[in-house]
């Protein structure tokens, strides 16, 4: 096992109070948010209404909440059919402030997480198996989507100050990791985490990496953290340092053709994490038999074509995965304790939201922005959404 | 458990003799054969040479071959770069005559088998592993191939009355199956039985099949014997009352979006069989969560693209692979003789090859042609190759 990187000291960070007292769990709350309005208001100062807590419901105080490249997807009206107001926000770590009555494995003052998903059928095969994410009768994504459980009210995410969320879909942040720097493993982590587990990565086992943004960076930590040897393809020679820096033990130019001439039948499995269509048939050599590429970016426009050659000369896999279940995220955080992995982050604060959209977009991050939500202002008395 | 179809009666067939007594160890041996002279010569009667057993050879009476596609691309040059003359076959089922020295585990009389491979490097990672298929240095193709163990000669295959071929690369055909319709088990048998075995179905499972040839047809016939509920994807109505027959359990029309929407979400593993290019997203779209597809056959022009959603939103994957090793080869004819699956075939006479050929390229053959090998003409004295 290759040791994991140093564990960054916690914040000296008040827990933020309950917006209500405990003793009040009959009323709701006031939150206040960040969010869009329309596709092209850019992200405003809004106020959500919460709900009270239902009996196996966790109210929480948002801390920090990272900013995810489907954060920018999502309120600009990019993926069609959004309704507006729309606070975004699924990398969530905050403390409890209140709990229903049938919830005993939370208490007020417990520092948890949220990710991608605030709800799911809980009975279909994939529920059952703790593969929430595949829910055959649709998850319940953290903001945007329709909540049945709760009127098909729309969800609102975690850029606000408090959130509301069933018990089952909140996970424990373990006490010795930075929690601003935990919020990017409830969404970046798990996505990475889960088909590094599911292809049972083990020690000297090769991972290549492709792409090093907010996905890519945590595939290296967590790779590195499994005792993987880690390559990272990039297509620019000014990341080379960068990647090198965060643990990969190899960087190669997936432009240079001997470069990759060279890692031919390298590695065991490979982590793409790139959102833009790109040729996969050069990764596909580089895989040893029965090897895998995991493609986690879904690119909005048709990838090239797949020669199955590259596929069936090897027995190789070309698969997908989405985030990961919930015990699964538990799991993670449980494992980046162990190991001491987090993300590498910049705070940004509420009214910098709009530009670090923009340096997104630009790919002009190191490697998750995270709001810090004390940034945010206070709640009005009457709620946006 | 699903019952094996019944098994055919053995053919009363006479072994064919050896064509030099078993005690001339020491001269190799003139074979009658039919193969191609140039890319539009069609099949012709040839004469070929083969050595003497070395230590590790086995000597085989071909008594029967099968007649495989890429036979047809392989003799009409479609691949390129053919030398000529070229004997196809790779689907061979004979009687030992003679053998080395050092072969012990084969004698004189012994049914025997041969596929599509008759070397490898026998040192890497592949080989070593019982995956010969995926050598890394390279297999030697049992036509067609260079043969480094032998002087760089060029392989010839099995439209011939005998082959010489080292031990590692033989196998022992069951006595309780017929020889003729165990001849395409050597390929079409092997390539659909790996990946079934590879992806571990077990009684219960869910199969889908997409083409029903050669290979699909075996699929049929494997996939059912080891208990799996199978489903066979046709583009044409004619082919239902066939693939029902050959033990389907339900035929989905691939073309119709009704049929297919309601076979979403319902299959575990598909088979795909056909070495046209043709669109994959409809049927990622059938598979449940991890679920995979196994492509086969190799197309001369590229796929459409594949849509990563369809493989992210369940975890599948989409997966190639390439006939099966030695011994899993052996475990398929076992498998094959405890459950009486055998190939669906057409035997034909050496002087029907050409018309064969023409035949297959309609997709005029259920499911598979075989040569009868009594019907070569005697060897010439001297070779054409």
């Amino acid at each position: 096992m290759t040791p994991g990187r140093p564990v960054p000291p916690p914040l000296a960070r008040p827990v933020l109070p309950a917006a209500t007292p405990a003793s009040a769990q009959g009323a709701g709350l006031m939150a206040a948010a960040y969010g869009a309005v329309s596709e092209d208001s850019g992200l405003v100062p809004l106020t959500l209404a919460r709900r009270a807590p239902k009996a196996d419901d966790v109210e929480i105080a948002v801390e920090f909440c990272g900013l995810c490249h489907s954060d920018v997807h999502a309120t600009r009206g990019e993926w069609g059919n959004q309704k507006y107001p729309l606070v975004p926000g699924h990398e969530i770590v905050g403390t409890v402030s209140r709990v229903g009555s049938a919830v005993d494995e939370f208490a007020p003052g417990d520092r948890v997480g949220v990710g991608c998903m605030v709800d799911s059928c809980r009975e279909c095969d994939s529920c059952l198996d703790g593969l929430e994410q595949y829910c055959e009768n649709g998850l319940t994504g953290t903001y945007g989507a329709k909540d049945p459980r709760n009127g098909d009210a729309i969800t609102q995410g975690g850029y606000s100050s408090a959130m509301v969320v069933d018990r089952r879909y909140v996970v424990r942040v373990p006490a010795n990791l930075d929690p601003a720097a935990v919020a990017p493993l409830l969404c970046a982590g798990v996505t990475t985490f889960s088909p590094l587990r599911h292809f049972d990565v083990e020690p000297g086992d090769v991972v290549g990496v492709v792409g090093l943004g907010g996905l890519g960076h945590m595939a290296v930590k967590l790779a590195k953290a499994m005792g993987a040897v880690v390559k990272v393809f990039t297509t620019s020679e000014g990341k080379v340092p960068a990647a090198l820096e965060l643990g990969a033990d190899e960087v190669i130019l997936s432009r240079d053709e001997d470069a990759m001439a060279a890692a031919n039948r390298s590695i065991d499995l490979i982590i793409d994490t790139v959102a833009a269509p790109h040729d996969l048939n050069p990764f596909f050599r580089t895989l040893r038999v029965d090897g895998a590429l995991f493609q986690l970016g879904l690119p909005s426009e048709a990838m090239p074509p797949v020669n199955p050659g590259a596929l069936i000369r090897r027995r190789i896999a070309y698969a997908g995965s989405l985030i990961g279940g919930i015990a699964e995220t538990q799991e993670m955080l449980d494992f980046c304790a162990e190991h001491g992995v987090v993300a590498d982050i910049e705070l940004v604060r509420a009214d910098q939201l709009n530009e670090a959209y923009d340096r997104m977009v630009a790919g002009d991050v190191k490697y998750r922005f995270v709001l810090d939500t004390s940034t945010l202002q206070a709640p009005a008395e009457e709620a946006d959404a």
